[in-house]
């Protein structure tokens, strides 16, 4: 790897999403022929027990309490956010006032009008900026990208999304703390519609272009729940569940659901495009699967074709194994890297761009107004 | 089969649903130990030829070429009723002032409001009557009302349902005529509500309660056909698709989609239940299976059970072959009118009656109210 | 259904099979347009009281007790044999000898010698006649000889079956008697060699041609059971379970496999066939669908295709429902009587014929001696 | 990881596999917690340019060009074994006599003999030693083991396994040459038997004891092919499929087959075992889920579950993400190498070892033999 050029990551945050992005730092260069070289540099948490014990195990060669220490070291090329939502955008404005690149976990921010202000920094600033809106490189999103750019399914009548879980359905889970600060409001500033919804409206604008209008509604299951902070049995103020009807500006009807109270579902993350000659369907649980019907198929042998995406010629896997070897998860991770990497300077940044995210943002923002008073929203646009 | 009490059948209609009713009548009496055995005793169509060549393939013994006629015959005891939407209540306001039980194909009427009147008249009459929601009746849909009924699935927080096709994709298809006024307005009333909808607002009304409000979005993606009746090219006046939002009694949330747009669904007639304890999944496509997930399996092993309803001990299996031997969609007309007969003055008629079938035209019409305005709509009650 | 044909049957057994026979000739003339209309004229069998409760419920116009008097009647044009195993020779000779037309159900005999018998007469006496492997005539299994005739496969390089069922798995069951003669080898013949891997053996020779050689093991798990005729515990003389490997005349390498003991899988006949260019699979269990896997798609979205089989271009499916709804295990034989109706004077019978069934009943019993020294056999040929 | 105990690793050979082994010794230390860190401290293979790539790309701190000289040096700990199969005695036994510990490639060896001098002098020099038969460690592989060794299946009736492939069907694909070393019988010792077989046979010894007899098949479908060592058109030596019944000890009875023709699949290697009470499934080309029957369930509800192997409550996977986020086939060998440290000096070591992997090639013995006499064979034992 002697050749590339190093770029040095500093990472702030520890939790799940810290050990995500350390292991894709790690792994990249040995599956990715790659302009750069991402060295992992330095660790930045509040914690310092917890941060010594991830940069040792993870290999970060040094490590700040503070991240804005970590902001001002000279020897930092990239900032990557891991933060909870609330922190997002001091960082990242932070960072990119001081010349970083800036990586930064999705949501954006905690609303639209906060992504705004991060977007017109960030594009004042210039810095190669990302957010980590990893399912679109899911091998199998990715080739599903590939045939609608293609044309194969034709005029668009009907895109569909869940993201589905069961994990809070314990009303006995208090909202705060590590792991659990996505139950609380203040932290997160929502509940699935910024978490998993997010997810499924990014891979929608991707795939299907503009949303224009929604209505929603959303509900809270469990109404209160102890907060770590205080200690005190809370109102809970996230969202528990939300689903919403949305038309895209090219024509197209849909339905978007999200929840963590549907038993028997881990992290059913799904989609489904309609074309008028072909249609796609996917789903997280498996992953490296693309389901494919395409109607100029022989009328007797028609049916949806479950494909096993796993061979060199589709979307990544020629850096991986051999065919019927499947990837997983992580390694979504790995080619938001790459891809990051491969962009720098190319004049094709990779994307999500922070001002691609804002638009996810703002379609939160009309999902969650609309829930409020039951009426339909324009979205707002930022691209 | 000597003797059973028969009970002389005059079915007026012989399109699609004349086939699949005649077949019920026909062969129940072979699967099922019954009180009444059901006669083939006429049937009704305005067209003499193809009313002959129906006739004499199911084994009817007389021909109408009038229902009012059919009515007044002293002979009949019961009008099944398979004609276009927009004749079911003339017809079945009729039968029952002669005293005569009604079996009314589904939709039960155009709207609430002729529902109403059609519920009014029966319920003075106080002839058996049912409304042909097959699906209820489909074994694998049954066991799930069992379920449900048991309490395996505890509180209820989310009900999901879709009925895909695609058969109208293509623009040429005109409206009206044999096999296709459900293309037109004036014949069905509404599009895929009335038709396709209707079925996934019955089903889930049996298994999961009323529902309180929606919001809904329709759209007509081919804005003219060519009338059949009148040669020309006119404005299509159904919905091609309609999704809405709603909220039942229980407090669960819900999603409800239909369309004859998503290439690569045939029928795809689906619903999900999310309990606390337990979920439950079905699927026209396959309609001989359930998918069960239930949380208090042992955790290492606990995933989603894919049950081949084919058992004895599994509704109406015990009357059809051995395990593993799977029936198919013709079947859910035999079981109802099993249960129809086996209802008959045992003071607890089959469902859905008539106005159990009011419900789901209520519901029908909160939702295309709806899309006309985009409100949130209450829905009446029947029930 | 006037001016066709009459053709008056005598069915002889009224067990399970009775009713799929029943059913089948009842069944043919709603869905199908034949030059021969089946007449439901005679059942036999020799317990009174049960013969008048099926004839009764089928509407069989006549019954006999004794099955040469059955023969003896002028009014009878076709014998249906759904007797077990050890009688079908007798009847069928004595059949075909009366000169009545023969439909038997499968396998045709007890072994090999004595099907050659049958053969030998029924060909000498010209009598229409058939067998009743009923798998042939699924839709999905149709549609596989149809790909295979169109040479969409290619060189054929492997073909495996299955037969996995669990009935048998509780030692309580006793031997012989209503619905249990399969368990005694003196009714049966064999186990599931007979039994089961008939079937697949039968569909095999269809699709892929002659097995040449064979080598094979079997094993009685239960090696005792109350025999219902003797009230004592007696050895079990039937193969709980056969598997053989087997090289077809095409260069193909193939497995078989059939079980009584395969917790989990109720009626699992399964097949695939792989060849150069594609490959198809078969399922029993959800048998409206054919998985078909074709290379010559884009490499990129090769997959497994589900396809549907319930459109009107698809084998059969035209006479039935619409595209979507799906038929069952009991649509297989209705097939078959509209086959053999449509072969009879046609000089295209309909298979498979007797000497068709000869030939299954060959790799039967090579695949029976040979499970008994170990050693490979040649299978003696009949076509 | 400062802590730890460093363990240094040599590994002899560059290609697929030393790929695999490369990606787990440098990320165990990040998922699991373990007592040696092993450090990659030196890559050996004979192409200078190729190995400079490899190990620059993997971060392994030196390079040999002779294995003899990588046995030498005092520095290395742990010799790992990538290369053809032809050389994987004469490397592990140097390794061993040098006191290194010796992880091995499958197969152990070319044939049993080979494999017994290998284990006799492994056993001797009392070094650690584990041969990669990587597969045992898909979670829901080990799954499948826990749930057999807590009994949940009772009485074993039957096994079968399939490795399917289709990658050689070409017929212009050469033997011999990088990545192409498995169809050159001089190298490989057999074909899919050997290669393929091997990962079933192991699986099956492990889940379900051992294998007394087996009869068996093996086909080499394209007879010739150009020798990329000779340039010449050469008779292929190895066996391009394989079949064959087996019975265990336990009493159960088996089939085997696997075979590089089968159209579709891609690496499709399945497993079912049967018991009496339950019964288990699983799939390589989806290899996070475990198909699971349990016959104890109540009747009515009874199915196959289908179980997302992603909780923390399941083997290995609490090292990793959160339920529903699944892992791919790299893992596997990740586990190996964590299993393998821990057992080191444990008392306890990782399986499978040299004996366990010895008993393997016994199967394999047996069964290349049966295909060249038609004839049963004892399986010799090594456990």
């Amino acid at each position: 790897m002697s050749n590339k050029k190093p770029l040095n990551v500093g990472i702030v945050g520890y939790g799940f999403m810290g050990r995500t992005h350390a292991n894709a730092f790690r792994k990249v260069g040995n599956f990715f022929d790659l302009p750069f070289e991402p060295v992992m540099k330095a660790a930045c948490g509040r914690d310092q027990a917890k941060l010594k014990e991830y940069a040792d195990k993870w290999g970060w060669e040094t490590t700040e309490t503070d991240w804005r220490k970590l902001i001002e070291r000279k020897d930092i090329d990239i900032i990557d956010i891991c933060t909870p939502n609330d922190s997002h955008a001091e960082i990242a404005i932070a960072a990119a006032k001081a010349g970083k690149m800036v990586m930064c976990e999705k949501p954006l921010s905690m609303d639209g009008p906060q992504g705004e202000e991060m977007v017109r920094v960030i594009e004042e600033t210039k810095v190669p900026n990302m957010v980590w809106y990893n399912y679109r490189r899911a091998p199998a999103v990715t080739l599903a990208k590939q045939l609608i750019d293609e044309g194969k399914l034709g005029r668009i009548f009907h895109y569909r999304a869940k993201f589905l879980q069961d994990w809070t359905i314990n009303a006995d889970l208090p909202q705060g703390g590590a792991g659990l600060w996505r139950l609380d409001a203040a932290a997160a500033g929502s509940g699935v519609t910024g978490d998993l919804l997010a997810h499924c409206i990014d891979t929608a604008l991707w795939l299907n272009g503009r949303i224009n209008d929604v209505t929603a509604m959303t509900e809270t299951f469990v109404k209160e729940r102890t907060h770590t902070g205080t200690g005190k049995v809370e109102k809970v103020g996230i969202d528990d569940a939300c689903a919403f009807l949305a038309r895209f500006d090219n024509g197209s009807l849909s339905t978007f659901e999200s929840t963590r109270y549907a038993r028997g579902h881990k992290a059913l993350y799904t989609f489904e495009i309609n074309g008028e000659n072909a249609s796609i369907a996917w789903d997280l649980h498996d992953l490296h699967r693309l389901q494919y019907f395409d109607y100029r198929d022989a009328g007797n042998v028609r049916g949806w074709r479950s494909i096993h995406v796993t061979d060199p010629d589709q979307p990544y896997m020629g850096n991986w194994w051999v065919p019927g070897l499947q990837i997983g998860y992580e390694h979504t991770f790995v080619h938001q890297v790459a891809d990051f990497l491969s962009g720098i300077g190319s004049g094709k940044p990779a994307a999500p761009t922070f001002r691609d995210a804002l638009e996810t943002q703002y379609v939160c923002d009309a999902v969650l107004s609309s829930a409020q008073d039951g009426q339909w929203k324009k979205v707002k646009h930022a691209i």
